[in-house]
């Protein structure tokens, strides 16, 4: 499988093309909406993604009758603002000009993006730099969840801390797939603890009111995965690798743990890891999960637990950080388009996308298969191996 | 640029191919071998890697005269260990029984890597899942470190923590890289400061006596490099997932973060961005270095400032974790393969070589050419090109 | 670059998504469509192509004011024909039966692909296996031929053969590439022959009365290309694999040869090659190009010179060929789809558009560049060097 | 499955690295030494393939008692030459002058080569442009083979024409494989006509003594292959284009051709193509193969049947082609490098094993697995669906 985005901040559409998607998979373009609905709506972002944008999703091909038909998939969706844009961003003929920006915004691509491209219109960068465009890989991703799911595999994510405010993990981590996802479903800031809840609304607003931003984590979770899912053969088949990139490669995350990550590094050996049992009933299992569901770069058959580090939105809307005139050379504050208090919770629905992505490739390479229908008789005949095994 | 490593710890050898490689770069071997001896003699490390190992690089191809011929380079890394394997591990003819491994290591590929491939014979995974192939990533990378120093890049790591054991960070980050580098390798830990290695070893010392083992964290910088680097337009293009990606596939690591990761999401935004200033002498410039030289996906010519966690190894000499013999599913103690106490410096030293080939991919990605002197001179019309921007 | 196209034949539309296009390119719409119109409208098509498609291209993204932005390109072609196949390809809600393909036709995807993806339902093969898809690869493949314009590189195609109507390639051969577009410009089956033209012409005509369907052959030409292109390092990354590829991925085609080809096998080898000379104005020439343009996998300098096979097309309008219906397993005649008689010259515009791709891409992996300044001054700089080496 | 190759050819070894290759599959360097054997002592080869040669295949990784293990497998050939080379291809430390390569051969990538790469050196370029490491190819594809051998898939080739002399193809195409494989077997130029031997190796031997060379054609098939291998859904999976660059991508092939290729392009559409019936026994077939067992971009179930044309080796001994001291710019003779007379029979053991990696790379995608006990059963699986198809 693989996949291309495409798609301006401001430009008429977003699109992205999915290519090698097994056919024969129930898809629907609700539940792609409502994933795009999530990404919106919940708390911490700005008038700009409530209002204006209502992301609904438009399939071009690759699928008849609501199933898959191993052709590629093409996706899009119309920009609701382009209206407003349309001349300053016009693909061919002259441009209006206006809604230049001049001072580039630290912490965005705006500056190393102009002089990369040498570009003197920065905007040339941010309409695509933009996280806007996490819209395509949430559509995207949410197709390979749709898939998983016809696997019994289940991906749910869940706000661990907003600035400050932290969740008790602990509690997170003994909920159930379902029991996680259900109560991330009720919370505008998609966390399972009422408490903690509050107190984060709390912070957003605070920091609203000065117009400064705020950080956070997320948690992935992935349950009803086999092992060996990934391989330690090569260096860049390594799930975690992978894993780590896909969450890495979401703007403002600056960091990735899978299981205990960096608590880890400072407790012994003898009591960081996760000793072996095997039960007639269960099989092989463990009784901990330092490791996350990840040893030697391949899945073992626990739960994946991975966490990631958002840093606070850059754009302040009140008090701009310094910044340069490109032109002039002169210190101004930086340029300031629209932008969202804390993107925490919007993260972490694009962080379930991109590992449920992730989670489907590893998937096929394990498995192989055209059809959903040769997926599921290779699972099938995977699973009494593993029961089976090592005999 | 591309690679491929093969081989098995015990196997006659470890084998590398780079291909794409630009022609006209002066290789050392010699360099190649003190970063591989670097790997096997820092601190915490067995017998085995010290004694036994003993790593000298062959080179096979791509070079003449010390300079690359743009043609693939192929790299061979004799294992001394071979000859008391040879019966157990033999390619092809009969294989002497012994050496089993019916007791899969928690923390290691043995167990999932054994139900992933359907294997009864753990040591077929473990012997490619041993840390033992990092040698040929330290070989690959070491080939484009040498290439990104004949373009002023420098790269260099340290060793952050072991256990509870913390270096100041602020004064390491003050450090050039050549000073950085040269603290560095006086240390057994690979640390800048004094104070801590001491400490770190006692550490390691203590972890030994009783037979179990440390984790820790290493920092890696790398500076000299243009603003640019990476791309914004496709997230698997963004360098922070691709880096994020070389240091979680490293055997052990369990977590990355780029600059201030974790810490800075408990910060607001007004403090933890670096503002954009500009002078006649230093052209556009911050004066803090929060983004840890990556924003939006791409450099911005700050220092490149990435962090692993690496876990405690989790081969216990004296008490090995449960586990369960795979035959028998009796509970027994995990399998003990000679091993290390504490790997965080060796990890170090593989950390900087996967970072440096990463940067050198990012390099010919932005500049291309087949020959080290096409990429000079791309270089610096870059770097004027630079100078002058926006203009 | 890397671009994924998606799209079925009487789907709502095609699209395609190009990653990795230099920024800094003037695109014309215009231009695109043209292509579009000539894939069309040359002779031996039926009538859908001339009437109901008109294609016309849409942009969506990566572009601003007519110049190319490093962001990834979306491009967009309604399908005029989607209102009357709607309910019977309704990508999501029921289907409305009818158009049933129960025959699959000889010489199509229909019956291997059926039993690939274990359809039921052929329609899901041939909406996607279909050379109407063709169409997305001429849009993509002309902005790269823009680019490759900007650099003074020319590609172009013409018909060699219909049936057994050959145009005498010697005096082909003889002409420029811009003396080659004009006279196939002139020519509705893109023939520089006026003579083969008309005996082609009426050979069209006797087929298609007949219900019966022609083949040929095209040749495309690439003028401009400096030496160097392309690797010997290895094996895929040879130019002539790769042409060879982009021609045969093409429906309809089954043979590729470059320069003399199966010609050149009954020959001596002291008469079928080029011998090399130098002169002060012209630098290292041929006086012969029997090599088609490559030596080694490497373009050597001369003009490009392909040529490939287009079978005849195997819908058979009056006389369908003898088929099976799949569920009753009964002879009868394959089903007819809407179909050409001739589809050699629309094949040569795809032709040309597959090759220029490869031949953007040869470009780029030379000369790298973000942008379209640099690439131009890598090529400047690539042509000193060539006219003063070896020195 | 990937794999890189390198090496030059006068350099310490040749080798390879395969990654990906299936877990469970029984490896013989004898069967590899067998090839590479082949490939040698064919007819037309020159002194030194028959004498210095002698390839051996040395596994260094990947396989245990016989058995692949799903590591990666590394392969070297070490080259007896080296000894008489190694001064003037030291790879690091000083060059012995001597054996310049100072006037390019037409048909080699010397010129091109040397200019791509600024190398005043020529035999830089000829090392690894060498036909010589096409014995990676082989040994390579030959793992392939094996692999395929195992699920009942053959390959074979056969000599089709040398110079002018052909072998009267319906009577080879009428052979099955096994019995074309033992025909071939017996014969030095791999033809299996006795008569079109004879007057091939006169026609060599007449070639030889005049210091010219030949070229010719050979022909690759390949059975037990089902239908669906490839992919019509887009165009980079269509099975012919990869099989085409495969092929072209052999040093000297200049053309390749599916099914009837350039021959069918002069018939009728109601010709060309293969009939579809249908028996109880058989299932689906066909009663011609036209199309090579390929429409659509996929295998139909038939033989595959490949044709590639092979120029005569531009080396000629006696009188080499005029070309140019790259120095003085004075005309000279080509350099002359210990060359053959004719690589016909030769390249076609390279094309048999550049087709069986195509073919077992197509299985795996079609099929997936980790091992080949896991393909093995859905090879099982998939041929029961295609009985019962399209049920």
């Amino acid at each position: 499988m693989r996949f291309l985005t495409a798609g301006e901040s401001h430009g008429p559409a977003l699109t992205a093309i999915i290519e090698g998607f097994p056919a024969g998979i129930t898809i629907s373009s609700k539940e792609i909406n409502r994933e795009l609905a999530r990404r919106q709506k919940v708390a911490g972002r700005g008038e700009r993604s409530r209002i204006i944008e209502a992301d609904k999703i438009e399939i071009l091909s690759g699928v008849r009758g609501g199933l898959t038909l191993g052709s590629p998939i093409a996706l899009k969706i119309t920009n609701r603002d382009w209206v407003n844009w349309q001349d300053y961003l016009a693909l061919e003929g002259p441009l209006r000009s206006g809604r230049q920006v001049i001072a580039p915004r630290p912490g965005h691509a705006d500056l190393a993006g102009g002089q990369k491209y040498g570009f003197q219109a920065l905007r040339n960068v941010l309409e695509r730099a933009s996280a806007r465009t996490t819209a395509t890989r949430v559509a995207v991703g949410t197709l390979a969840r749709q898939f998983l799911t016809q696997l019994g595999v289940a991906v749910a994510g869940y706000v661990a801390s907003i600035g400050t405010v932290h969740v008790p993990t602990e509690g997170a981590n003994k909920l159930t797939l379902q029991e996680l996802r259900k109560a991330v479903s009720a919370s505008p800031v998609l966390t399972p603890c009422t408490e903690a809840e509050k107190a984060m609304l709390a912070a957003i607003e605070a920091a609203r009111e000065k117009g400064d931003s705020l950080g956070g984590t997320f948690v992935i979770h992935a349950a009803g995965l086999p092992p060996g899912l990934g391989s330690y053969v090569e260096w860049d088949r390594r799930l975690d690798g992978r894993l780590g990139q896909a969450l890495l490669s979401i703007p403002s995350v600056k960091g990735v743990v899978v299981g205990d990550g960096f608590a880890g590094t400072t407790q012994l050996g003898s009591s960081t890891h996760d000793a072996i049992f095997y039960s007639a009933e269960r099989g092989f299992y463990r009784s901990s999960n330092h490791a996350g569901g990840l040893e030697g770069g391949i899945t073992n058959g626990e739960t994946l637990v991975l966490t990631a580090a958002v840093k606070p939105i850059p754009t302040l809307l009140k008090n701009p950080l310094p910044s340069v005139n490109i032109k002039t050379k002169e210190a101004v504050p930086a340029a300031v388009e629209r932008s969202d208090t804390c993107a925490v919770p919007a993260a972490c629905v694009v962080g379930e996308a991109a590992v449920a992505w992730e989670l489907a490739q590893a998937v096929l390479e394990k498995l192989g298969g055209d059809t959903l229908e040769e997926i599921k008789t290779a699972w099938n005949r995977y699973s009494d191996q593993l029961r089976t095994w090592p005999e």
